[in-house]
C-alpha cells in the first residue's frame, strides 16, 4: 500500500514537475511560485485514486498522467489560495512557508490562477489514446467539481459557516463540496478514461463518495489528535478559526465512528467489482487510519 | 457599428445572466459575487471579436454564445482578481464597487476561481453544432491564453516591472501577454468554431494580434487623457501606480501615433479576405477613437 502510494506520488510528481519546467522563463517569479506551490510534497491523494481506479479498470498509466496531475493542479490552486491572508491566513503549510508568505499575496492569487488554467490546458493536450470525446467529458466533470458547484462552492459556505453554529447536514453538504467533489472527480476522471460501464461506475462513484467525507471526518480528526510537527501545519486550527467540525458536532467518539462507517460502506461498494480491489480497499483503510 | 455592439452585448449579457442564473443557491454570497463580477456591464470587447468574427465566417451566432461567455468569464475573473488590494487595490470599476469592495476579500478571491472554472465548464457544456474535437481545440487556446503563457504571465511581468523601467520590447511583450492574448484568443475561438482555412486564419490572426495591443495604448492614452467619470476608476491610475505605459516610453503624440499604425496594420490585414469585413473593420477604428 505505501509502496503504491509512493510509485504514483513519484509518477505525478515527474509529470507535473516536468510539464512546470517546460514553461517559458517569462515570468520567472510566477513561475517559481507554481512550482512552489505543486511540487512541494502532499500526499497525492487525488492522483492516488485517478491511477489506482483507471489501472484496476484496465488503462495504462500514460493515459492517466494528464488527469492526474490536471487535478492535482486544481488542489494545489486551492491550496494556495486557502491559505492566503483573507482567507486561511496559515504560515505553512506541510511543513513549508506558504506561497504567499515566500513570495508575496499578489504572486499567490496569480500563482493558483495559472495552475488553474494549466489543469484545463493539461486535459486539453492530453492525447494519449484519449478521444476527443473523453477529454470533453472529463474537462466537464474537472470545471464542475472545481467551480461554485464544487470545492469553491463548499469553500464559501464554509467561509459563511464559519463562527455560526451549523447542523450535520450543512456540514455534510459543505465537505461534500469542498473536499468530495474533487476526490469524486478523480474517480470519474479514470471511469471516462476507462469507458467504463454503468455497474462499474456505480460502485466506484458510491466508493469515492464514501471516501471523500471520511476523508474529511479524519481530516477534523487529526486537527485535534495529532500534532503540529507531524501535520506539517498548526494543529488546533480549526477549533482556533472557530469552525464546525464532525468531533464538535458528534464528539470525537461520534466523529470516529462515522469515519469507521463510511469506509465500511465504501468497501462495501467493492465487493459488487468483478476485479481484484485490494489496493483501493487498502487505501480506504489508510484514509482513516493515517496520522496526517 | 455601435448598434452591432449593443446587440452582442445584450446577447452574451443574456446568455451569461442565465448560465449564472441555473447555479444552485447553495452558496447565494458567492452567487451574487460571481454575477457581480460578470454581469456590471463592461464593453464586451471579446464577446463583440468572437460573434463578428464568427458571423464573418458564416458560423451561427448560437454556436458562439459559449465562446462568447468563456472568455468573458475569464476576462471576469482577471479583473475580480486585478482589483484586489494585494494586487491593483482598486475600489471602483465600471463605476460600481469592485467585488471585494462590496462583499470581502475572500468572497471575491472565490468569485474569480468560480468564474474561471465556469469558463472551462462552458465550453465542455457547448453543444450547438460544434464537434468534441472543436470544443478540445477552443479549450486548450482559451487556457493558454488565460493561464501562465498569456494573461497570467503578463500580468507577473506587470507586477515585476511596477517601479522599473522597462523598455519598449518588454512593455510590448507584457501587454502583448496580459491582454493581447485574450483578444487574440477570442479571434482563434471563432476561428476553430468556423473550421476557417489557413488565408483566413493568418489574415484574422493578424486583425487580432494588432488590434489587441492597438486596444492596450488606447488604455494607457486614456488613463491620461480620459476623466474619472469617463473611465468609471480614477483617472491616472498607472502614473499613480508607477507602471510604465506607452505615452511615457513613447510621448503621448508617439503613442497615438503607435495606436493609428497599429489599427493600419490591422485593417490592411482585413483586406487579404474575401469577405465584407466592414463591421470588423469599424471596430478596429473604434479602439483607437473610445474615449471609454
Amino acid at each position: 500500500m505505501t509502496n503504491a502510494i509512493v510509485h504514483y506520488q513519484n509518477r505525478v510528481n515527474n509529470y507535473l514537475k516536468n510539464r512546470l519546467d517546460q514553461l517559458p522563463d517569462d515570468a520567472p517569479n510566477l513561475k517559481a511560485a507554481m512550482k512552489h506551490g505543486a511540487l512541494l510534497g502532499g500526499k497525492r491523494i487525488r492522483p492516488f485514486l485517478v491511477y489506482s481506479v483507471g489501472e484496476l479498470l484496465g488503462v495504462q498509466p500514460q493515459q492517466l498522467d494528464a488527469c492526474a496531475s490536471a487535478i492535482e493542479c486544481i488542489h494545489a490552486y486551492s491550496l494556495i489560495h486557502d491559505d492566503l491572508p483573507a482567507m486561511d491566513d496559515d504560515a505553512l503549510r506541510r511543513g513549508q512557508p506558504t506561497v504567499h508568505v515566500k513570495f508575496d499575496e499578489a504572486t499567490a492569487i496569480l500563482a493558483g490562477d495559472s495552475l488553474q488554467s494549466l489543469a484545463f490546458e493539461m486535459l486539453a493536450d492530453a492525447q494519449n489514446n484519449l478521444t476527443a470525446d473523453q477529454q470533453v467529458r472529463m474537462i466537464k466533470v474537472l470545471s464542475k467539481a472545481a467551480g461554485y458547484s464544487g470545492m469553491c462552492g463548499g469553500q464559501a459556505i464554509d467561509l459563511a459557516s464559519t463562527d455560526q453554529s451549523i447542523d450535520i447536514d450543512t456540514l455534510t453538504l459543505l465537505h461534500s463540496l469542498k473536499t468530495g467533489a474533487l476526490i469524486s472527480c478523480s474517480v470519474e476522471l479514470a471511469l471516462i478514461a476507462a469507458n467504463a460501464s454503468d455497474e462499474e461506475t456505480e460502485s466506484l462513484r458510491s466508493f469515492a463518495k464514501n471516501v471523500g467525507l471520511a476523508f474529511q471526518v479524519q481530516d477534523d480528526i487529526l486537527d485535534i489528535t495529532s500534532t503540529t510537527e507531524e501535520l506539517g501545519k498548526p494543529q488546533g486550527s480549526d477549533t482556533k478559526a472557530n469552525k464546525s467540525t464532525f468531533p464538535q458536532l458528534l464528539g470525537l467518539h461520534g466523529a470516529k465512528q462515522t469515519a469507521d462507517q463510511l469506509i465500511n460502506e465504501s468497501l462495501s461498494a467493492l465487493t459488487k467489482l468483478p476485479y481484484n480491489s485490494q489496493l483501493i480497499a487498502d487505501f480506504a483503510r489508510y484514509i482513516v487510519a493515517r496520522r496526517v
